[in-house]
């Protein structure tokens, strides 16, 4: 046996006992993780200076996310303490039906198992994935990226220690250092129940075509700002400066601002200037550079391409049919909203378009697990099985189905000699 | 564009208007669908006959499955009806937020999109997956066993021209009928949602290994019934003749009887009388053949083995603990039961043996979609994630989250201007 799947094994093990801990038991735990982390800072920080002295060369947006001082550790402290302030995930009954006089069914949330992370640069991911994990009784495989080898281990080992003498089972939590080991990790189906990889499409799509434990993946974010003709100028403005500029490099900022052709001549000049006034290139087609002039124009690939930048593709549609198309053909079903006062043809949009998160007049930012109010997020999901768009503690779980009779066999209801009621209950 | 291609761009394309009908025009299409069967009959049982005239070297068991007579026809006619009755599947609201004031989130049920369906050689499984498909709104590309190709083939035409002219989107059902239009379904991400292959283990592997489509498969059925120190003898009789002979063949049929030390000189030679007066070969440890007389040796293969027929293997274990890990070991993570008159000890069972399907004191062939009164099922999943068990209508959904402002945007929540109330509503 491998080095890898010995920790895979020694996550599993310990995610039974896990499963079956009490959300006292876990909550203690998450209390212990936090307390321990501000007991530790000095080390913590140490580690992360050593990965952001490696890092020199790296451009300012990475060595951003990779930092690991004060003002993290107090976020990281503060997400811990609203996790514990969550309900329970498990243990919940989701369904109850009485089969047949006696016969009872319970359909009842319990973790998933072990989970496989992989996760880019930011070591405040380790402690909000970590926790999450934790708090849901799933044992973890965490992958760090690699520019932040020192504070991932030395995270690692606190929340280890201090999770483990708060009494969680040792090894639910197991950290690999390197790329030979998650390539070992997908194969091993036996041990690992889900793969969670965060990254480019490229390298999650990699992770897809070399594995057969399922994946919760993400792809990229190409999202939509769409006007409708009864938009209101000013909130069109608004959103759309909001949903591009907030923060231009996160998944749920928008790439597209479509604009029903009726609606145009009013509101284009005066979102586009607002757009440029906060410091974004414009890529329009021919209609919107006539409306709005000086914009470079937009090629075929525009429609289908993550800036991850300041930089917003513009075009006009004939109707609102045509918008929901150009959404579910460039989109990636990610994060889509729509402006305007008709409540009707919001209610169509919303129905259409075939996206984890559909808003109406509201900016595609608040697509986030944590502006959701779900706590934290292990991520936002476009797959269209299990979970769908921003991830928390719910989409680490799954369900069994609880049977309690009193010596019921089947035998007599193929006979027809008993029947079922199907009661809810 | 291949054919194949052309087929699952139609059923993507259908799927979109399917999604947002109407549960009355789509439980009105079910109800044509039943009609137009029953008029059809005849062709209907004459496509079957030059089947089953092509099946006559097949073994009976396999004929038997194949059969599509008035007896059949009866019952999927009859499984229409029912899931006609059953709710509607879509637009059911499972969370409602506020966020801030005036800001306001639903998360909604919704269709996956399509469905790839492979199944085997019955041709009633055809109309019952068509029909959950359609009650929850997904287009579907159906792949039936060859030995049906004319019943499926008639199936199939009824079904569209049925539905069809009840109002439903051309192109919602394609009926793929050659292996090399299954292997190319496989690399259709753009079309297909799930697949969902019914068939042997190492055919759902393949499929697994084949596609980075998510797979909702189940593998073999190792289920396991264990007689507690406390369990009642003739209870305990009852439910292992059941759980191993009312279907010998089904999945969720036992395969293994475990039975606690202190308990197996009471029990064993009365349950395993009981078995063999069923026509049950047994299988068993050193103890179980000291304590039942002229029993074969089980061999460590016997353990992981689903001998779809009438052979068992027994073993006694030392506890409850013992219990748990062999069948969390051994098992398939389908369907166990436990027999005990302990409500403290069948819980602990029901929380660490890691299946779908946990029962106390009930046989394990009441795992199945009908009789958890989910309708039909499209099969037993014994994944980890997004449907576990019996997968009925509510497997086929997923869902979205629909956020509604009034120009809401993000900014002023990260400059701590407005505030998060998250509010359940």
């Amino acid at each position: 046996m491998t080095n890898t799947q010995r920790m895979a094994q020694a996550a599993k093990a310990a995610s039974l006992p896990l499963s079956d801990s009490s959300l006292e038991a876990r909550n203690r735990a998450l209390q212990a993780m936090a307390q321990a982390l501000l007991d530790h800072q000095e080390e913590l920080i140490l580690a992360n200076q050593k990965d952001m002295a490696g890092a020199e060369s790296l451009g300012e947006a990475l060595r951003k996310r990779l930092l690991f001082d004060q003002g993290k550790l107090r976020d990281v402290v503060a997400g811990l303490q609203a996790l514990v302030a969550l309900p329970d995930p498990l243990g919940q009954v989701t369904s109850r039906r009485e089969l047949a006089e006696g016969l009872h069914l319970r359909r009842v949330s319990c973790p998933i198992g072990v989970i496989g992370m992989i996760f880019e640069a930011r070591p405040d991911a380790l402690v909000q994935i970590s926790s999450l994990c934790l708090k849901s009784g799933n044992g973890v495989l965490l992958k760090g990226g690699r520019e932040a080898f020192h504070t991932n281990r030395a995270l690692a080992e606190v929340i280890v220690q201090a999770t483990v003498q708060a009494g969680m089972p040792a090894d639910w939590l197991q950290l690999l250092e390197s790329r030979e080991e998650v390539q070992e990790m997908l194969s091993l189906n036996e041990f690992i129940d889900l793969i969670v990889p965060r990254g480019s499409n490229a390298f999650v799509r990699h992770i897809m075509e070399h594995t057969t434990i399922p994946v919760l993946g993400h792809s990229a974010g190409i999202c939509h700002l769409y006007l409708d003709e009864s938009a209101d100028p000013q909130m069109a403005a608004t959103l759309a400066v909001d949903a591009k500029t907030q923060a231009p490099s996160a998944c749920n900022a928008i790439e597209t601002l479509l604009v029903h052709r009726k609606a145009a001549p009013a509101l284009l000049p005066r979102v586009c200037q607002a757009l440029r006034d906060a410091g974004v290139e414009l890529r329009g087609d021919e209609e919107c550079r006539r409306l709005c002039p000086a914009m470079e124009p937009a090629t075929p690939e525009d429609w289908a391409t993550e800036y991850v930048g300041l930089v917003l593709s513009v075009k006009v549609v004939e109707d609102l049919p045509e918008a929901i198309d150009h959404i579910n053909r460039y989109g990636s079903h990610h994060t889509d909203a729509i402006v305007t006062q008709d409540p009707q043809r919001a209610a169509l949009f919303q129905r259409r378009v075939d996206s984890a998160d559909v808003f109406w007049n509201a900016s595609t930012r608040f697509a986030d697990g944590f502006r959701f109010g779900l706590g934290a997020e292990v991520g936002i999901s476009t797959a269209k099985i299990h979970a769908r768009g921003p991830v928390g503690l719910e989409g680490l779980t799954i369900y069994k189905w609880l049977l309690e009779g009193h010596g019921d066999t089947v035998a007599p209801f193929a006979q027809g000699i008993r029947h079922f009621t199907h009661r809810e209950e």
